[in-house]
């Protein structure tokens, strides 16, 4: 009988060993005996989760966690930073990374951050979404600070467009131009896109307030970095697997949507520090009920790894520890549980790095080795090996009872 | 802030069990404080420079130590055996492998070898090299005994074109002839050598004294093998990075060179057994002030493997200890330190073989393992696990804070 599949992936857990802790990594500093009990009674090993020494994105490291080969799928990031702003993405939808920017009356471009405007962004996009120009559906969202994304959509789009925004100040923005025939409609909507902009924002009330406050406006969207969606086959085209996922950012909910998994809100699932991690595993559990494999994003160590703060890394990982004792008493009979991290974000580096990330797989059937400890150097020494992101999902739905085999 | 990187290759010093040795290796035979230092402190793996079980060439090996996949950029051995010789190879150049070989009268080889010639081939080389047909110019030099090297330089050449070596004696040589339409200038060059050869080598005093003497003349030279130098991405273009190498071996010197990396020479680096190791690390050290990555090859233990000289090999290991107590005192403050080797050249074998190579990283951020020595055995449980030739590089450049991230 098949089996269900539990994944945790502790975002941004994996680190380096830090000075003030003896040159042990936060991991290894914290009190972590429900993780530990499962390297003692599952198969450890480590991941690369794109390939050695390469540092994934969010975005890559989740595309290959779910199996996908990210150097095929990922054709760039314009989709994903619209999935990362909570925009619904589709295959075929072309999405590019945008500015807001202020430009004078002759267009030149007088500041390709517009003041690094943080307010008002919302109502600026508001009244740029939703529009439509020769049968392509246009939609405009913001981000953080000056940034935002657009979003166009109809059949027979192309992503092989030139960039509008000039990358300088002092000259007016480009022409979107077409690198291919097929591309010409997508570089008209996107030149029709950025007039509209400077139509639409040169008056729009939060403009005439920055002016009055003697502020640059955001008089125009320059965007750049096309990318087009590519068609991600969803888990129940694979495998015929109904799967659901709880995670707290938008992007790693996004990425989960498009691989055909239901996306769980639970209350107290912040994406943040104070994220309910229990709340969260709970969640998950409850889902297993209904669900061939349920996915768990706990983003909070990635944080404190981007903060460069090694002590709120252990104690996340304390709380992360605390809250897999209730998964550990309460997973299924036969149900297979994989934990690991998306990457990992030394608090010395303060970003993602291509360190490898401890692994362990625990439940019925698993090779157990002698590893002891769940950590970044105790799981190397593991049974598993040094295996890869994408190799994960087949070693997990092999051991659940649920791989194809190849061959006769 | 990114952090210099020192690479040192220890060339075929990857080895074999020795019966004499007790069953260890010769590396394992010699005492070795500083190697073994550093796989205290620092990361240990073995590296399969191209793939499990693939016996690496020097060529092949450094280019996967580069980053480059062999499998992709390695397009035929012309271009490296020129190198090998010491010629200039730039992108585009068309190389072959060539013997000089005796005909009589009608053109029929007699012997392929030139009565495995080993003196005079310089003269006869230098009277060949320098040659222009069709706007094409030519080179030739000598190698080893009774081989040598033909490269074609012009825009438009091809490397697919037939060999006039018909690799038997008895027969005239064959015509080259292009094997597509954009060979056709190449094949007429070619042909055209092999002509001129016979024409300038019949009556050369090297070839009247070997006459005297009852040897076979090298009066005709026979091309094989013909290869296209591909373009290889300079570490430059790749990274932006400023590299030096220091190797006393043609064929390395020259995939250094068009890695585009400065070849440093050094006093006393010969590239035979009795190179000063010494004077080689502490010029790399100094290269390393004012370069972001330095690349050293220590020649000498693959040159006892090839004798089958285990006891040669464990005084080469105590040499490279002994040398490397001074890196390992002088590595500057945050720099990232490899040590490995290009392919094991074990004694029992006389030649490259499949075998993995020890590694051990060592530097700020290593994730330090529970190994306690540097050898084959030992390195093989290290925290790195096993990795291929073409990772270490980047997993070098993560950890030194020089890698891009791959998505967002």
């Amino acid at each position: 009988m098949p089996e269900r599949i539990l994944v945790v992936v502790c975002d941004g857990l994996g680190d380096r060993p830090v000075s003030g802790f003896g040159n042990r990594t936060p991991l290894q500093a914290a009190a972590r005996p429900a993780l530990n009990f499962l390297a003692r009674n599952g198969a450890c090993g480590i991941l690369d989760i794109i390939a050695p020494g390469v540092r994934p994105g969010s975005d890559t490291a989740h595309l290959a966690l779910f199996g996908h080969d990210p150097f095929k799928v990922y054709t760039g990031r314009g989709p994903f930073e619209a999935m990362g702003v909570g925009m619904e993405v589709r295959p075929g939808d072309v999405a590019f990374r945008c500015n807001f920017s202020t430009v004078d009356d002759r267009l030149n471009i007088v500041d390709r951050r517009a003041g690094r405007i943080r307010e008002g962004t919302a109502e600026l996009a508001r009244a740029l979404d939703g529009w439509e120009f020769e049968g392509v559906e246009v939609h405009f969202k913001e981000g953080t600070e000056h940034r935002g994304v657009l979003l166009l959509r109809a059949p027979g789009l192309s992503s092989l467009v030139s960039d509008p925004d000039p990358h300088q100040e002092g000259v007016r923005p480009h022409e979107c131009e077409p690198k291919a025939p097929e591309a010409a409609l997508t570089a008209r909507v996107v030149n029709a896109f950025v007039k509209r902009s400077t139509e639409v924002l040169r008056d729009h009330p939060v403009n005439r307030a920055r002016r009055r406050a003697g502020e640059r406006p955001a008089n125009i969207v320059l965007p750049r970095g096309a990318g087009i969606m590519p068609h991600i086959p969803t888990f129940r085209e694979r495998f015929g697997m109904k799967c659901a996922a709880i995670a707290g950012v938008a992007l790693v909910k996004g990425i989960c949507r498009v691989s055909g998994m239901e996306v769980i809100d639970v209350k107290g699932a912040t994406g943040g520090l104070d994220t309910d991690i229990e709340a969260k595993l709970r969640a998950a559990l409850k889902a297993l009920e209904s669900n061939d494999l349920v996915f768990v994003n706990i983003k909070a160590a990635d944080l404190c790894g981007h903060d460069g703060d090694p002590n709120g890394k252990v104690k996340v990982a304390k709380r992360i520890d605390r809250a897999m004792s209730l998964v550990k008493k309460a997973l299924p009979e036969g149900a297979i549980l994989a934990l690991t991290s998306d990457h990992s974000t030394p608090c010395c580096v303060k970003d993602h790095t291509g360190d490898p990330v401890p692994l362990v797989i625990y439940g019925k059937g698993v090779r157990a080795d002698r590893v002891r400890t769940f950590d970044e150097i105790a799981c190397a020494e593991g049974g598993l090996g040094r295996l890869r992101g994408v190799d994960l999902l087949p070693v997990l739905m092999d051991l659940a009872g649920r791989a194809e085999k190849f061959g006769a």
